[in-house]
């Protein structure tokens, strides 16, 4: 099996690797290059504790994340982590649970970076019936969008690399100095290493893409608040759509809601952040 | 001051009156008719918890809610609860906490209905900075819109009385037999003994209409299993505008989005549900 191609050894499910510490609690590495800037991405912490509640519910036959709400306390920081999670009730179909990922802090003292509460189900026992009035974004062709990893160095250059991520054209202008101002950025997705998606992948892909706030012509990244990411179905294989946008910005605060495609033209994820319009600089 | 018409004494106020118990816990009572036939109404808990954390939160100039996700956890039932909250973060401009609502189950043991996180802050300490592309709903006036308290008997009627509601006729066909399967429903709505809506009020706004699946063909009430709110902006004094819609019914789940509009013009509130299609049975 080549390294970085087989399941086990993607740069994603390197991430995800738990190991059990005490009082049932797990430990996980952040190597560098999930962060933009000295800050984790607030998808990548989402989908380890994601990763880490599955793994609690996996044997209790609730192993797909359905909603998963997260609440952001401090900027992650490449490194050791631990993640604790709580089982708060378990039905028949459904359990949910709360669970906190938690890094040392500068003085050595523990700091809460994410707390979150989530839902869980088995996506694979959904009924099939679909009645659904959304439609996936109209992309062009991958080969006809702008990679985004083509923007150069910059504070999220590491970041994007482990992404293959491809722009619509109609919604990358910011990236040459004519951002719409509608508040849509959209394009196609996938992992670098051709890691295949899956349901904890896309509590990552709710909030890799660019910040909405570019294509509003705010430079800067938009730190997350709150995020809630419902996920609708096991993805199929293949490239992802997703569809990120906006549509009321005030008081310093905006709303981004990401809606992802998979290749099956199914609506497999929405999330909703709120986030911190960025202070005008890069 | 007219009985039901003071700020202390409106139905509202009346539910959201919390007295202080042990542990720094505090105790409410939830009257009858506040429930949709036995299960109180998702929206009324998530207001209490929310009043719950604001109470925590007062002295610490984070008055009002920015973002509040409930998980529902088992359905309430009208009677004495008790609410307890947490404080995890205090940052300078906002603080995060947790808070529960518990009741006493058949056995008198304590069930818990409602886990919540949420974030604090003070909406009137905001930017005035505006940027947005949402537009209020157009609706009829209110006198031309149907009242939904004229829909006679049924399981929501004591709640409904509890609010003027007035939807508007093109998207309240399914009140006719006549559902426009778009997944639409707006109208005006403000409280019957015309308290004044406020932050904590908003919470309850977001889960007071008929469930969006009623314009989808489908009757029963539809569980919510997860509700994040948005507050954006204290509230202007008169009628709101709600817009509850969904666009991805499937797998027996589905998303539903409100929104709300002041008399001002402005987006108050925004929130997303994930509830269960309920069976179609009435």
């Amino acid at each position: 099996m080549t390294p970085g191609h087989g399941r086990g050894t993607s740069e994603l499910d390197r991430l995800l690797t738990l190991s059990a510490a005490e009082g049932g609690s797990y430990r996980a590495e952040i190597e560098d290059g999930w962060a933009i800037g000295p800050a984790v991405n607030g998808g990548v912490l989402l989908a380890m504790v994601g990763k880490a509640l599955a793994t609690t519910f996996e044997g209790r036959s609730h192993p797909h994340p359905l909603a998963v709400s997260g609440y952001f306390l401090s900027a992650g920081r490449s490194g050791p982590a631990t993640l604790s999670t709580q089982v708060i009730r378990e039905g028949r179909s459904m359990a949910t649970g709360q669970a906190s990922l938690v890094q040392e802090g500068p003085d050595g003292e523990p700091v809460e970076r994410l707390r979150v509460l989530a839902t869980y189900g088995d996506l694979s026992r959904l009924t099939g019936e679909v009645c659904t009035t959304a439609e996936p974004p109209a992309l062009p062709d991958p080969g006809d969008c702008l990679s985004a990893s083509a923007g150069g160095p910059g504070p999220a250059a590491a970041f994007i690399k482990r992404f293959d991520m491809r722009l619509d054209p109609a919604t990358a202008g910011w990236a040459l100095g004519e951002p719409s101002r509608r508040g849509v950025i959209q394009g196609w997705l996938r992992m670098a290493d051709d890691r295949e998606p899956d349901p904890i992948m896309l509590l990552l892909a709710v909030d890799a893409f660019p910040p909405v706030t570019f294509d509003m012509g705010i430079a800067g990244w938009a730190p997350t608040l709150e995020l809630s990411a419902h996920v609708r179905a096991v993805p199929a294989p293949g490239w992802l759509r997703v569809r990120v946008s906006t549509r009321n910005l005030a008081g310093g605060l905006l709303e981004e809601d990401a809606e992802v495609w998979d290749s099956q033209d199914r609506l497999v994820a929405q999330a909703r952040q709120l986030a911190r319009v960025p202070t005008q600089q890069r």
